[in-house]
């Protein structure tokens, strides 16, 4: 191996490309992304999650008799073991958030995890599988247990979806399920984001899926990582009265300042999810929230208008995704690790995709330090 | 933001340079490497493990009462809690490596640690030093209880080697200690590593340091990492008796084969880390094990000017490393663990290195698969 000139880039390798993808992509300038070849809001309209969660690892949609035998070896994994369970009621106290939670029980489950590259393709997937099912039984768990209750068993038969709801909130209405569904569906993945460029990199090395996972939720749980709708509410918390909205948004927007779930990094039109679930909360649900939702981001409009004409301010996922959960009976604590019962789908097929590559992702680092002394007992090349 | 055209570089990001780095580099045409400003094989040679550790992470050798003063602090974090003993006791059965159960413990210690961004310097700094300070006793404990034998304490009155070889082999005379010493210091670190680059990657987006480190161990874990000093003395046992020696690496040699232990990408010359073992081995042990590998590498290098003049291949770090390794006590099954144990400072130290920098590492995929389909009630840009 010769060693070449090393290449820069722009800082955080912002726009370069590290790898090809047939998982998906999203088109910021046309407010549409995809998942494989379908497009993902139409997914989240009509498909039930394990169908997708289908199409992202096998790279198609079932049709109806591999539907129900996948959406049954689902039910099956996200069943507990008992020593998981045990291991949760010893570790999870009420400062112990549910996905650091999932980090434990995926590194103890993984703890025989033998290296992607020994392992044949049907045993590779049905990793991805296993410990991307027990991520919301795990989740609701730790919630649960942090308050003082006690754990809910899965129920196999039961949907991904709709199972998750039952063991969080004990929400099992077939609205709330189906709005939780489309907001899961939505969620799966979005391009090469951060979490999932983490665990591509570690199963670039052809470790384990557990270690691959830890290396995606790893990411995940960063200030940085973005999309994390547990500050989604903040502004309608901090407008209080909804006679405020006027007043507060005009002050917010004609400072300049920034409004959390407003705006995204990508998408320079409306952000299709943020359409999607508001079309799903407000046809479903009139309450108070959905109205006070529906006012901040028209007060946004009109005060856009006025104060930065030409501009402007869409909501984006975070928003809505806080809305529907409220409305489905999650509380604001729940809302990022329910994100993450969707995202572990899309880091798995990210992940068995890059394992498949064989190549390592290994970029160099620029030293910048002081110039190192070279000692005179130190061997040189003339010694050799 | 502004979505600029996507940057070509070579797979694999070879050669791009992702970050800028105080902690230290590799000169691979010079066969010199160095942890700050300092000749890393010269430290090796004199220094204690935590006086570099110190180095690695404050930036400066401590002076002596620093020096004291550090060691007995991580003397003190080296010491497991109850918690965690039994934790170990419960999930390690015969078939779990030691590092899948520094995963668990690691994963257990840090379920309430907070995002890096959230923390003063001091916490951060401690956080570091904490969870790379169990490494050697959760490795030591893992390994016992893998075969039946119960958890043997730290004491944190021992120095950092010491007391990791005390616990993994019973093994307490001064020059085991002082070779595996300078064993550690030798592995800290070596320029931007994989596994270095995975944890940079998860402290990038503001994460804790537990999920840092576990990016970090995850990568280490693959079979592309390279560095696994547990396949270094394959060469020596696939030559059984030391008489087949020479016409074993004639064999290899005439057809060109690889043999482990030999060669490295980086070092154009004599990999000075080998060097430095391989005197640290042959000053202080006269046995078969050490005169074995010392006539395998003499063949070898008589065997290339016969059959491939003016080529060179050296013995690189795994090669010594195993002969050092074995030569302590330690069974091949724990050369990569303790790799580990020293690694996992050369990790912290990056991690907090890229923490400092708050920028997201966030490149971009290009997407290969088929054109997706845009249905009829697809919502486009023209319905908002």
């Amino acid at each position: 191996m010769t060693q070449s000139t090393p290449i820069t880039v722009p800082r955080g390798l912002k726009n370069v490309i590290v790898t090809d993808t047939a998982i998906g992509d999203v088109r910021g300038e046309e407010g549409f992304y995809h998942y494989r070849q379908y497009d993902a809001t139409e997914l989240a309209r009509t498909a039930r999650f394990e169908d997708v969660w289908h199409l992202m690892i096998y790279g198609e949609l079932p049709d109806a008799a591999a539907s129900e035998r996948f959406a049954r070896r689902i039910g099956e994994l996200r069943v507990l073991d008992g020593t998981t369970v045990d291991l949760l009621r010893s570790v999870v106290t009420p400062d112990v958030e549910p996905l650091a939670a999932l980090r434990v029980a995926l590194a103890t489950a993984g703890i025989t995890e033998r290296p992607l590259f020994d392992l044949p393709e049907a045993d590779r997937i049905h990793a991805a599988l296993r410990y991307a099912a027990i991520a919301p039984t795990v989740i609701a768990a730790a919630h649960r247990l942090a308050r003082g209750l006690d754990v809910v068993d899965a129920d196999p038969a039961a949907g991904h979806a709709a199972d998750y709801l039952r063991m969080a909130t004990g929400n099992t209405t077939d609205d709330a399920v189906s709005a939780l569904q489309t907001y899961l569906v939505t969620t799966i993945d979005h391009g090469f984001n951060a979490s999932t460029f983490a665990g591509r990199v570690v199963a670039s090395s052809g470790s384990d899926m557990t270690s691959s996972i830890l290396g995606a939720l790893g990411a995940f749980l960063g200030p940085l990582h973005g999309g994390a709708p547990g500050r989604a509410l903040a502004a309608l918390e901090e407008i209080g009265d909804p006679s405020n909205t006027r007043d507060w948004v005009r002050g917010k927007v004609a400072g300049g300042e920034v409004i959390m779930g407003f705006g995204h990094a990508v998408y320079r039109t409306h952000d299709p999810r943020a359409e999607l679930l508001k079309e799903v909360v407000t046809t479903r649900y009139d309450s108070p929230l959905v109205r006070q939702a529906a006012a901040v981001e028209a007060e946004i409009e009109t005060a856009i208008n006025e104060f930065k004409p030409g501009r402007r301010l869409y909501a984006n996922v975070e928003f809505y995704a806080g809305v529907l959960m409220s409305e489905v009976g999650l509380p604001p604590e729940m809302f990022t690790p329910t994100f993450g019962v969707a995202r572990i789908v899309g880091w798995t097929a990210n992940i068995l995709e890059q394992a498949a590559e064989r190549k390592i992702i290994r970029p160099v680092a620029r030293y910048v330090g002081p110039e190192p002394s070279r000692t005179a007992s130190s061997r040189t090349t003339a010694d050799a």
